[in-house]
């Protein structure tokens, strides 16, 4: 059955579409460009929404929950954010249905208008500030440092489960500070958050690093973010970290005594992640035969098969077994279902991208073995039924870490270093991936650039040394490289 | 500090909201009806969210999220539903807001328009069975077991903070099955879930019953409900079980085949608690000197304090407390802020309800004691610093249980039985609570029962015994005893 899939070398779009299906992980649902997760997506949502707000908290963050729902005005308020922002948006203009008076149904009652028009979510900062101004006074209120997990709206016209839909899940955080410095070390400190999830949860190395003006979040000082390589050579922003200066403090009239007793506007951060970090998951280590998912989020992390079904003592290994590892804190599943034969199932687990499958047969029990798979390599091996726990826990810790360093070393023959336009064509054209090169800091050489070759800056990596070079478009001197790639 | 607040006995709904106020649970927002959860608010959210869904878990179901937004010709096609349902809600119209040419600010983009208005859904068993009618089709695929934690909106007239909220946080629980025997036993299953939870994690005794005709939700077959007693009198209906019988698979055309190969419609039920729990809480424990919170579902369950100050004598004691209480899973805070002095921490922690304090001073510790303070009984002991964690463990426990007995012998004080009409007004205006009486089962007589007396039939008992009697009102023949009250 997993077989059914496209081919990522055949079509990788499709091959990514086939994987989201095959895979139970979302559906498309009857209103436009909005997604159904189905429960496998989303209890690889939950792991991950547990692992980061760890993360959040141990960084002495709390979670809050604010309105879904923005009135019209407050989009307005902040001069970058509305050109940005407040475009693309779900309105809600009455709040109530009548009966159709022409028969069945119901239709919109007129008399149910309201005075100011109600904007789903996009993003919250907006309300956040204006809340903000009613809760801080003084600088002994600060900072705020506070989360909240939400659902948000943007009406977006080509979309695609995960990486881009209207309706998307994610975590934005919004923190108010007395200085600048405290507000830029928490975007900072964020983005090492971000990074940290992304490679030692999701085993996704990313390049961490700051947009340019034009591409940075509307109405930020500073947009920073971690960009991510997918398999067929496109960049994929996994999150991004806001130093928002005093632009929302302003806008919404946020100011606070400091210990000089004088009145100062609040400096502001804000950073997010998505549910599209599941598509990136996916783009980053799944193949042909579905799904494969790092241990460390896999919702079942180890399947037992029965070969070629349950008997007493193939029962009693597996429920010796599956116990010892469930005391070591693995996630187990024991697969006795008699109505699928083992060839079957091995195919689904492959699909679902489960990392280790142990296969319990009579006459390898006899002789004291079974048979561990892993998902990463396809790997098989004889394992002694004496000491598989242990062997487990360490495969699994093995396959984590093998799927880091197979993407880091994919990323790393994809990041290429270009000197000339012709050769940065070249390389986008025939191999894609990561161009490092220089540029001239101009907001109009990125255009053109983009323009000419669908290629933009991904950032400008943290990491970049200074270097003497010559923009790759314009000849004019530059001081060091930064990042292109086409992008999801 | 605590004494900022109204008692009870002066005005009870200006108490909840001085609590809900002073606690920091939560706060008015910009946005009609809508409230905005602060951090002591969502922590006790998160953490009945996660007993709960543990609850949901051990019990076979799974998670899922099915989109914000409903078509409006959904809401139409269960009648029932409808009528119930679809009129106070929000309603997008409009996709795309663009700069006012008039001048600054933004307005609704007449040119985007949408075809068919969308609906913030107020339940999402439309658009759920819409989609399951894609997810089933024989019984190989039943049953589907899956739950949904997501925000809704109903657009109400009156709104208090957790208790009644245009937009608030639930759970919904939306499950399919070839027969109505299984359908009934989830029904009955997640009720004695949700009265589990509410007793043994909330310490908030309830009565479970079923729903009269006229209380029933708009498409079920049966409502099974839990109804709590609040201190003032009032019920509060704190969860609801529907058995949906076909209702939903005819309206939306969900069939399967069943082992006999034909063709059959399904069976669903959905339940759901939300936020709303959280006013229970509040109603059921607090006190004139702020929230009481039972420890099980307490953010913080031990706050130690250094009195007056820490010193390191009393540093070392605290750490060692402390690191003995998380060893033992407990969720201790020490507070060695030297700007605030002891009196005015106790007052702020009573506030918060945080069910147990320890305070260390040097001369008690010399002594080899330590002061506890239980919140629940407001009682101080002197106790051994040898074996204070196992004590502060026994000690919670016995909290949880003492807020519990408490509730109840309050339930069972205040629950009357009444044979006439006289005294049922009489009760209900001198004493409240729940009263136990007679009813002709008749809609009629429901209605006008409400009508005099604002007292609905909460709910029919599951443990009502047979007894002949004459209803409290039309004294037409009755067999069995209904619960009323004046309800939230």
């Amino acid at each position: 059955m997993a077989k059914e899939i496209t081919s990522r070398t055949e079509d990788y779009s499709q091959w990514y579409l086939d994987i989201v299906k095959k895979a139970g992980l979302a559906d498309n649902s009857p209103v436009r460009g909005c997604m159904i997760i189905k429960p496998n997506g989303y209890a690889l949502w939950e792991n991950m929404r547990d692992a980061l707000d760890r993360m959040f908290k141990d960084t002495g963050h709390v979670n809050v929950y604010f309105p879904l729902l923005i009135p019209k005005s407050f989009l307005s308020k902040e001069a970058a954010h509305v050109e940005g922002f407040a475009k693309e948006c779900a309105v809600v203009t009455h709040y109530r249905l009548k009966n159709d008076p022409d028969g069945h149904g119901v239709i919109v009652d007129p008399e149910a208008k309201l005075e100011e028009e109600l904007i789903i979510r996009p993003t919250s900062e907006t309300i956040i500030w204006d809340t903000y101004r009613n809760w801080i006074n003084s600088y002994r209120d600060l900072p705020l440092l506070y989360n909240q997990w939400a659902n948000v709206m943007r009406w977006e016209m080509r979309t695609r489960p995960f990486l881009r839909t209207a309706e998307f899940l994610w975590q934005e955080g919004h923190t108010a500070h007395a200085t600048a410095e405290e507000a830029i070390a928490e975007t900072r400190q964020m983005l090492d958050v971000y990074a940290d999830f992304a490679e030692n949860w999701m085993a996704m190395p990313v390049v961490k690093g700051v947009k340019t003006p034009n591409e940075r979040f509307a109405g930020a000082e500073d947009t920073y973010c971690i960009e991510a390589l997918m398999q067929d050579g496109k960049a994929l922003q996994a999150g991004t970290s806001h130093f928002l200066g005093q632009n929302f403090a302003r806008a919404f009239d946020v100011k606070f005594l400091n210990k000089d007793n004088k009145e100062e506007l609040v400096w502001a951060t804000s950073w997010g992640v998505s549910t599209r970090l599941i598509g990136g998951l996916i783009m980053t280590h799944s193949d042909d035969d579905g799904l494969v998912l790092p241990p460390k989020l896999a919702p079942t992390q180890v399947v037992i098969v029965p070969i070629p079904k349950p008997s007493p003592e193939i029962t009693e290994a597996a429920d010796k077994i599956s116990k010892l590892l469930r005391g070591m804190g693995i996630r187990v599943k024991v697969d006795n279902d008699e109505t699928k034969r083992p060839g079957f199932k091995f195919a689904e687990y492959e699909m679902l991208g489960i990392p280790v499958r142990i296969g319990i047969g009579a006459r390898d029990l006899a002789a004291g073995k079974v048979e561990v798979a892993r998902r990463d390599t396809k790997e098989k091996m004889s394992v002694d039924t004496e000491g598989v726990a242990e062997y487990i826990k360490n495969l699994l810790d093995d396959i984590q870490q093998n799927l880091f360093n197979r993407a880091k070393a994919y990323r790393e023959s994809m990041t290429t270093k270009v000197d000339n336009f012709d050769d940065f064509q070249k390389v986008l054209e025939e191999k894609g991936g990561f161009i490092l090169a220089h540029w001239d800091g101009t907001g109009e050489t990125e255009d053109k650039i983009k323009e000419l070759t669908k290629a933009t800056i991904r950032c400008i990596p943290l990491d970049s040394v200074e270097e003497d070079g010559k923009c790759v478009l314009t000849g004019a001197l530059s001081k060091r490289r930064v990042l292109f790639a086409r992008a999801y």
